[in-house]
Parts: structure tokens; sequence; C-alpha cells
């Protein structure tokens, strides 16, 4: 633990400054590098700033806010009650939570109209991005391999898009189409014959244009106006409408959320853990309004987001609050994106090292790197979502078009978990095949080791094919 | 659903052949195709054979053996007590369960002094083991991907070990040293910092040689004698003694089993949802010696495991269960496996169409493919953790040496997850670098559809910085 001394730290640069800041971790007592060093901005004082705090701390310091998930028993009751009665159930719950009940699936005749109700500026954006997405994970699409391990005996691995998918695509007030193209386009190059999309309609049956031309870029026909847990729970089980999918795709809400973690429990697979998306800028001699705005940018989520600086330039976070401070005010949900920032908070390092660190130790969903030491940090990163490196690389390119894509490991999962990509809607089988020269070779290898594990029933699959060869 | 009617299936080759046969699901009424029809078998009189069942039943027909879970209580209390006591809990439960109160981690010493307990036999077949696994995995290594997807647009991905992975290794009877293997060379192929194993002891406190010489040879260091769910907890939290692991490996019982899926829902990954092993012999023109005997290695792994044969040629089920009836005879665990043969289920089919069908809708663990119409069947096979092709191809030679991994997905996994590969012990990492140009070029992109969203502070993102170019 870096402990340093009252007298130390009044040589920091930081220390002292803001004699007459508001602690928000009071409980901290005396040693100064425990404490948020620097919060006293008047609009957005939720901002914590820490200096060097010891690693020992981190794992308090850099929690994620705790986020809400659904009732258990609920959603047990959702999947038991679909699994039973299957329309009938689905029926019931789109009435109740989407106030909807009218036909689920989307029309051929809706879902061409949709193109009609969007701007040729609109159009020709999503076709950039589409090309753009496309092309970066058409690289991702996995080589076949083939090795003859020895002679005779030859190994294979190829890949196979799953055969059916679903997509759950959230409504609400932001139509988030950008999120059917990261997902369909994969979707499609990975060759999945089935693609099912899931979005909740407005009361009035309705589903936002972009949404749906979005989707019929990425070829996806089979769209049902279902939202919520019990999409999740008819695309997990299946009903006469909605057919069963393998693996379940797409950000939600709490309800979406627990909903997939609960048909992960029952043997469905699920793209990956869901959490409140986050960024943390790396950033040392960086213009403050860029960063500004790119935290910004990442608390415009929703209130259980996270954005995090960290920084060894003493100077910076004072000048990005500021410039957060002046920037928020002319954005149209200032006050939405301030209730955010609660989550906030910045760290000031003394060296690259620790600072390297702590990013890692965070393992932030996106990383946004504007430092004059990139190419120290960059070879150095080791956990992270997606990373965005130098002043014209903001995160939102990444949120759009720049053709990676955007649904990311967050909450840390980044530690053990790849974003979304063409393998992830894929899986492998592998292959081999013996001559009898090969099992020659191997054979006396593997009734060696199966004695060895006591299974003489293996060893015997083996040694009756020898005896045969050698008769 | 294709009914047969009774005279129909008088002319079926099999039919009417066993008048006297019991069938084993009664229930099933007087439709013969719904009936198993072949069942006579004296010693093996579990088998149950089928004869075209429509696919409407093949969810029934084809259901796994339900396997037992631990008490979610009692998992529950493990990871609670070892989350607030750390290696004090972990004590009092090695005790408890494993009999063994001495020093988990397996001394430098313990580590060398294993080779010499081996003969050396079996230390030249783990060398061709590990040469040939090493071999195959070495070609999994996934590809760095760079694409300029615009002019000034650079998107990159790179592969990274994760950095810290847990093994878990059970003991009991049979050493399966074989899966040190499986995870140990991926694992460090990888290029995982930390690798940590965890094994029961026997209560003097011995760990097999066999196990610590697989794992010496896979370059692994951290060895802890502890077991079970406690094992698994210990891992997924870390404790003063093991370090916290990221994605955790292995097989075992159903407490370790239910600890691993416990440890997901806490957000650490793990390899796959586990299930009871199991294959699946497609066979027509096979040496039913070789399909029994495959079937009977499957059948030693225990008594929730489950043995499939599918096939066109009317003759083969009855010369099979005859085979296998004569080889268990020879085999010390007879008994054993004749118990878990009750899992055990032919399917006779008119057609290779919907041969490949049932095992595509049954998506075997293993899949053993012995048939005069392998071209055909080869190119339509979808789901399946991994396949043997020929006589020369028995599965046990891919449970030890041929080169492919043998931890695969179960329980029908295989139709949304792969077996264990090099990427399972890896993660991916997007990376994008934009030059001022890029930004021109995508930023209006990304404005029009971040307004689209109705997300301005994404939008700003990019504003602010194409302003700053223009001024």
């Amino acid at each position: 633990m870096a402990q340093m001394s009252e007298s130390e730290s009044k040589k920091k640069p930081f220390a002292g400054l803001y004699q007459s800041a508001y602690y928000f971790l009071p409980f901290y007592g005396t040693n100064a590098h425990k404490k948020p060093i620097f919060a006293l901005n008047k609009t957005i004082n939720m901002t914590k700033v820490y200096q060097n705090p010891p690693q020992s701390e981190w794992q308090m310091i850099l929690a994620r806010p705790a986020s809400a998930s659904a009732p258990q028993t609920a959603i047990k009751q959702i999947f038991d009650a679909i699994q039973a009665q299957g329309d009938v159930a689905l029926v019931q719950y789109s009435a109740e939570f989407d106030k909807f009940a009218g036909v689920w699936p989307v029309s051929e005749d809706e879902l061409l109209r949709a193109g009609g109700q969007l701007s040729e500026a609109l159009k020709s954006a999503i076709e950039v991005a589409y090309q753009n997405i496309k092309t970066f994970h058409e690289a991702e699409l996995p080589k076949q391999i083939r090795r003859e391990t020895m002679a005779g005996v030859v190994c294979e691995r190829r890949a196979f898009g799953i055969e059916r998918v679903g997509l759950y695509i959230p409504g609400g007030t932001a139509p988030l189409f950008s999120t059917v193209l990261m997902l369909g386009i994969p979707a499609l190059l990975a060759g999945c014959e089935e693609v099912v999309l899931c979005t909740p309609p407005q009361s009035n049956g309705a589903i936002h244009p972009t949404i749906l031309y979005a989707a019929a870029r990425c070829g996806i026909k089979k769209i049902f106006k279902i939202g919520g847990a019990q999409a999740i729970a008819s695309m997990a089980l299946g009903t006469a409408t909605v057919p069963q999918c393998y693996k379940i795709f797409g950000p939600g809400n709490q309800w979406v959320t627990s909903a997939k973690q609960y048909a992960n429990g029952l043997g469905v697979a699920i793209d990956m853990p869901a959490g409140p998306s986050e960024v943390l800028v790396l950033a040392d001699a960086a213009l403050p309004a860029f960063v500004a705005a790119d935290l910004l940018a990442q608390a415009e989520h929703g209130n259980d987001s996270q954005v995090m600086l960290v920084t060894t330039n003493p100077a910076l976070p004072e000048q990005v609050l500021a410039e957060m401070d002046r920037q928020l005010k002319s954005l149209p949900r200032a006050h939405f994106i301030q209730e955010t920032l609660k989550n906030s908070c910045f760290l000031l390092f003394e060296n690259k090292e620790t600072a390297i660190e702590a990013v890692n130790f965070y393992a932030p969903e996106h990383l946004i790197v504007q430092s004059e030491y990139e190419d120290w940090y960059l070879p150095r990163i080791r956990n992270a979502g997606s990373v965005f490196i130098g002043q014209w690389s903001p995160e939102s390119v990444g949120d759009y078009a720049s053709g990676t894509n955007h649904t990311l490991p967050t909450s840390g999962f980044a530690k053990a978990w790849s974003g979304v990509s063409v393998e992830s809607f894929m899986k492998f089988i592998t292959f081999q095949t013996l001559s009898a020269e090969g099992l020659i070779a191997i054979g006396p290898v593997v009734e060696e080791m199966a004695a060895a594990e006591s299974l003489d029933a293996h060893a015997r699959a083996v040694s009756i094919r020898l005896a045969f060869l050698n008769e």
C-alpha cells in the first residue's frame, strides 16, 4: 500500500489546491491519498476525484453502481406460463406489459413501407455504417483448420452459423436501430439460418421505422412486436408463433436482462452478461473539451452508467470538469445526464505504470486513450471491450459506424469476455479421420493412457480395431 | 407426422420380427412406429430400439437422462463463507468434504517427484498426446485483424490470453490426467499469465502422480489440493492462498457443476454448461463389433451418460446389441456399464434425410460416422461437439491423443456452444484509430444516426471535433 505522509501529499501539485473541498467519503479519515481531492464544481458536483488511491482501495473506488434486477419469481412465472400455454400466455403478457393486443409478426408490407418514412440522409448514413460494419466483421470469419497431427491422423475444425438466433431490440424513446445492425450483420455473415427479432411495439402496434429499415437491410424477416421478459421467454422456449432460438442477443432493461439470465440457466446461450454502459478516458495532454464531450456522451446512456477519467496530468481533472459544466448547459437532456454523473470518478496518478494498472483493473467496456504516451500505453492494455485511440476517435464513432461492434462486455466482464463478433453467432465442430496406419501409430498411446485412467472400454475400442488389423 | 398404418408397418424389414418383444414405453398405444421395436436382448435389455419415430416424438425419445444438481442453498452457503472468511472457511470445508486438513499448495518437490512414479511407457504416451494436442491447438490461435473500413478509419482486433484462469480436475478412482492436458495446453498457448489448478487430494494429502506430471508438463505451477464446490468458490472469489480467476474450466460432479453455475451468476466466466457425456453412432455398413465397442466405451463414463445408435440398416441394431452383450462379458466394470445402458437408444430410419435430421436434432457431444454414405452425411452435419469419421476413428482416440479437445458441449448444447479451444482461454479487444480525415469522412454519418436515436451528446462528441477542425 503506497501510503503517503501529510508532508509528502503537500508536494503534489494538486494537494491543498481545494482546501474547502467537500469530501464525498468523509469516513476516509486523514490520509490525503484516500480522499476525493476535488469535488467542488457546482453543476456537476457529484464527480469524485481521487489522487493516488492505493491499490487496496481500488475495488471500492472503482465499484460499478448497483443495478436493479427483476424479481426471479416473476421471471420464472413468465417462463412457466409461456412453456405451458405458449401464445395464449404471450397474448396476456403483451396486453399487460406492452399495452398491445394485436398481431405480433411484422408484415412484409410494414417492412417495405419503413424505408419511405426515413430521410435520404439517414438512409445514406445507415448504408455507410452497414458497409463498414460488414467490412470489419467479414474479416472476423474464422479460418478452417486442418492439421495432420501424426501420419494418418487428420484433425479439422470448421465453423458453423448457429441455426436459430434471437435478437432483442429495446423500444422506448430512442429507437436503437444501430443495435439492429450490430447484431444483424454478424448473424448474416455467420450464416445463421433463421434470425428472429423481437422488439416492443408502441400501444398502436407500430415499430419505429428505423428499426424495421435496419432489420430489412440485414435480411431479417421474422420480426415480432413483443417486448420484455415475455419476448425472451418466447425465443428461449419457442411458441406456435415465435421460433425457438438457441442463442439470444441484445440489450434491454432489467426484465430483459434477468430473463436472458434465466434462459441461460435453462441451457439457452446468451451473448454475454449484461450491465450498464461505461467509459474510461485515459488522457494526459488532451483537449479538455474533447474529453468532456466523450464523458458526457457516455453519461447520456442512463443513470446507472459510469464515466471515468484516469490521468497523470494534475491539471486535467479540473479543466475537464469545467468543460463538462459548460457543455452540459447546451445539451437537451442536461438534467438526466447530471444525474448519471453521480457515478463518475476521476483518478489522478503519479505515474503511467499505476494508471494503466488501474485501467486494466477496472476493465472498461469503452476505453478512450488520448495520451502523448499512446505508444507506451497501447501494448499494456489487457482488459477492455473496445479501445478508441487518439483525439479523432470519439467513442460514438464506434457506437455507430467505424466498423467494430458496439455490443461489448461491461462491469469488468472484459477480463474474460469479448464483445459480439461473427464468432458469437457461430460454433465450431472438430472432426477427425484416421487411416488404418494412423490408428496403428496412435492406438498404443490411447491404450496406455486409457489404462492409466482405468477406462478399459476406452482402450478396448482401440484394441478391437488393432486386433482386426493384425488378423 | 409420418404416420404408418399397421399393414404398412408389416412391410418394414424389422417389423414383426420380434413379436414377443417387450415394449419399454407401453403407453405408446398401438402405432407401431411409436414403439421400441426390438428390446429382447437378455443382458443389455435396457436398450430401446425405435423404428421411424415421427419428429413430434423426438423430443421425448431423445431426451437426456435427468442429472442431479447440488442444493442451491448449500452452494450459496459455501460461497458466502469463503467470501467472508477466506482460507478459514476453506480449511473447514477441506476437512469436512475432502477429509484433508494439510497444506493445499502442491510443493515444487511433490511436482518434481511425480515423474518418477510413472512408467516410461506412460510418459512417452503422454508426450505423444501432448505434441498432437499442441499441434492442433496452435492452429486455433486467432489471427489479428486490421481493416481500414474507410480512408482514415482503421479498425483492429487483437486476441489476449485471459490473465487468470482456474482449472478443476476431479479426483476419485480414475485420475483424469488427460483433462489436465486438454485444458493446460490451450491455456499455455493462449498466454494466460496465471493458471491455477485445483484437484481433490486423497485423505493422506496425495494427488495422483499422473495429474501432477501432466500439470508440470503444461507448465502449471499453482496446484492446490482442494476439491468440490469449495475449490470452485475459492477460484471464483479468491482467498489469501488461492488467486481469484476470471474464468473456470473443467468437469466435476454435481457439486462442482452447480458451483460453476453459481460462480457464473456472480460474473465469473465458465467454459460451458455441463452435462453427462454422450455418444451417437451414425452407422450403416459398419462392423457391429466396432460400433459396439464405441458404445460401450461411452457407457463406461457413468450411469447418467447416454449412448445412441442411428442407422438406416435394419440388420444393424440386433447385430450391435449381440456384440455389446458379448464384449460386455469381458469388461471389468460390466455391471456398472450395464446400468448405464438403460439410457441407450437405437433409432432405425428409412432414409438418410431423416437420420441426419435426428442427429442434428440430438446434437451429440461425440458423433461417430461409420457409413458408406459418409460423403453424403458429412456436409450435412450441423450440430455436434466432435465428429469421428470412418471405422479407424474410435472416439477414445479423440479423448486422449488425436489432437482435438475432449472438453465438449453435452446435452444438446452443441447447437450453440463449441468445445474448449485456445480461444476459450482468450478474449478479443477491438481498437479503432481515426485520422482527422477519417473523422471528417465518417463524422456526419455518426451525427445523423445519433440524432435519429435522440442521443445528442453522442453527436456532440463528433461535432465538437469537426468544429475544431473547421476553425
